[in-house]
């Protein structure tokens, strides 16, 4: 059962209200805090993209291919279509030897407004490399040239490269492959829906791998710094995971994933962190991923204060005038057997 | 303690779910079917809209400055920025003698995202007439003009314009002013806060007007008449007012408001529902609308037959595919003393 996350405030009453769930475990899955249910079983949506990078950088393919640190980045990003995306997705297909019409995500307009609006003022066309998921299409094809396998069908579950994925999914968040529910993802790739304690240990193994073979280990480090190196290029502009990764340099590993959920791992402790906010809203995801590194005490208060405008994050209207606030009003339990 | 509204599924498992409160209540306040809590106290938000017209109508006002039915449902829009709706006000504020200048809404680009699209291709400007509430702004420069009173300062909750509309929602809602939660809403006109069961009353009271003067029936009357005579300007293209008010033409008035507040005035029957989403997302109150229209039994099968699009939404990926649904899950209670 969801407990509750967020206060949305409007002048003098409380507007809207979002529920949610949260965990906090270690590497080996001990449960350190939560909130409601930490075994709620979610679609990790985007936040599974660096278990999806994964089979590249351990089979070799990345380097087969001389794929370059923000090159990972771009595999497990959301990213917002901007330039700095959209010029290095393409530079990658046209080394792996393919073209936007082999992405299989669909086209959307670049979350980025201003990006969007760039194209339509100078008359450009929207491609699949604006799509956010785009650099982990482009991950896929590269696996799927690596593995000899047919490029054409790297969407499908039982395709080499998902299936690669589903084993990884499975290995890191310790869910037999046949309890794992899978979904298709708004970019057609599969979804894989696990208890959101598993999800956060996985993240927990990528800020410190344990639990895994050396090699294992080696590839998932170099995603996470990969990924913390290049927060631009995982999200983008004025995005939550750019600036969450941007406020504590190396040591906080974050994603979004669509429908509310955020997972986080903290480099110095191999702590993994996820939250599901219950109606799908990221709005609340946010305020509560920080409200969450707060009640730990995981991260410096000087880290926290840099990440205030996403702690308790204005409503502003049209005007600009401030009208109201979202407020992380819950308390995390923690747990007897933990920290 | 708000109610499970409505689930989102995607592929095997449920991803997200919606709370929220509904009441369906006659034109004397009987409740006749609720879910949660009907007496919630939540902004009407966009769903005041109708009676903030009220005054410019019953005034006397409408007719001062020969305001056609199409613009008086343009002052109780929340329209799409489209052609229709940007001609059309404009037109209205030069009628007036006003300008975009004098509209204080704020500019945000079209909802309509293909209207937002010609104005950048074209190089044309966004400005205040494209906000989704210029209609209601242009209404209430008509209206402070008609008093005398400073167009300028119409925003402001002790502007004459603002006391008149403050007591019509006093009056319809049957809530005395100092028990109204005052906010500011997105276009930065106060907003109200009255009990859910109330908003709804009021919609029934525009549906049939009750319990009120003949001079003022005569007002909800022509003010109901004009939004669902031409629902696309209350709305627009693929927007669920518009296709809700264009599935029983003449039967039902339906009004969106921000934060999931949905208001409907059923004409047959004088009875009126509110649904408030608990997190404030539409995608969960429009299937609870067409829902509870359908529990109710109060509309014809085959109106709800029309709205099935809108009863169980299709969550499609970026390629179009079908890979989740929106289901309403919730079962209204009936009243004791109702019906």
């Amino acid at each position: 059962m969801s407990d509750l996350l967020v206060h949305v405030t409007r002048g003098s009453i409380v507007e809207s209200r979002h529920h949610g769930d949260i965990a906090v475990v270690n590497g080996e899955g001990k449960l350190l805090w939560s909130l409601g249910d930490p075994e709620r079983v979610t679609y990790a949506r985007s936040a599974a993209k660096p278990m999806q990078a994964l089979p590249l950088v351990e089979s070799g393919a990345a380097d087969a291919f001389d794929m370059t640190d923000a090159e990972i980045a771009l595999c497990c990003a959301s990213h917002s279509g901007e330039e700095m995306h959209v010029e290095r997705v393409s530079a990658l297909l046209a080394r792996l030897g393919f073209t936007d019409a082999d992405l299989q995500c669909g086209v959307h307009a670049p979350y980025r407004s201003q990006a969007y609006e760039q194209l339509l003022r100078t008359g450009s066309p929207v491609t699949a490399i604006h799509n956010n998921c785009s650099g982990k299409h482009a991950g896929m094809l590269a696996m799927a040239k690596f593995l000899g396998a047919d490029p054409a069908g790297y969407l499908d579950l039982n395709h080499p490269v998902q299936q690669r994925i589903l084993a990884v999914v499975s290995e890191l968040c310790e869910v037999p492959v046949a309890d794992i529910a899978v979904g298709v993802d708004g970019c057609g790739v599969p979804v894989f829906g696990v208890p959101l304690a598993r999800l956060a240990m996985a993240y927990a193994r990528f800020a410190r791998p344990v639990g895994v073979s050396s090699e294992r280990a080696e590839a998932m480090s170099r995603i996470t710094q990969a990924m913390m190196r290049y927060p631009e290029l995982v999200a983008g502009t004025d995005r939550f995971c750019t600036t969450l990764m941007g406020a504590y340099p190396g040591h906080l590993l974050g994603k979004t994933g669509a429908e509310g959920v955020y997972c986080v791992g903290l480099v110095d402790h191999g702590v993994g962190l996820c939250v599901k906010v219950d109606d799908g809203n990221s709005r609340a995801s946010e305020p509560s991923v920080v409200e969450t590194l707060l009640q730990t005490g995981l991260v410096p208060a000087d880290v926290i204060e840099r990440l205030q405008a996403a702690h308790h994050p204005a409503t502003k209207n049209h005007q600009g005038t401030l009208v109201g606030r979202l407020e992380p009003i819950f308390q995390l339990v923690k747990s007897s057997d933990g920290a």
